[in-house]
């Protein structure tokens, strides 16, 4: 999830890890340390999904940039996809007041099953 | 997720594995083996969330029911708000289109954070 939500950071435009974070915390999402952060962007860039270079600094140290691929992009839109169908299913589930009671029975014939 | 569900469906009364599993399964949820939703409800027994007992079979064997305790009530609904919470968090950071571009600039005196 955590990744996704890089992914979708990054779609925004190339960045770097510190930007990154910042964007996380503002959405909500609470602090990611460096330590979850940067080994994430480098199994990201590993993967293909996003590529990483360093921009030199304005007389100070550089920066490492990372900008999605378009296979980051493809990524980024089939998982977001997904992670709405699979909220969507248990939102549906929780949401639900229980309604149908199964009985107590003690008939093993019976196969009570919910419908 | 998978522990919160199985609560779920035992919100709706004392059951068994196998009719847990058919739930699920109906829910949309897939398959959940044996292998996994067993060893989840000896979890959920020893964390006094579901009592377990078994009612003699017809003739048959006897079946293990399950029943949820009122921790396990109270435990439904806490987690089942956070899941919810949590789920609407993603779905609007996700269902947003990317809209503020991070410009791509060299200077590192400009600290750059996204709104």
């Amino acid at each position: 999830m955590l990744e996704l939500c890089v992914l979708r950071v990054l779609a925004d435009g190339a960045t770097y890890g510190y930007a990154v974070a910042t964007r996380l915390a503002d959405s909500g999402l609470g602090t990611v340390k460096g330590g979850t952060l940067y080994p994430l962007l480098i199994r990201l860039e590993n993967a293909g999904l996003v590529t990483a270079h360093w921009r030199a600094g304005d007389g100070g140290p550089g920066r490492k940039y990372y900008e999605l691929t378009s296979r980051g992009r493809a990524e980024l839109a089939s998982t977001a996809d997904r992670w709405a169908r699979f909220t969507a299913l248990t939102g549906e589930i929780l949401a639900n007041p229980p309604t149908s009671t199964i009985p107590a029975s003690t008939d093993a014939s019976t196969r009570e099953v919910a419908p």
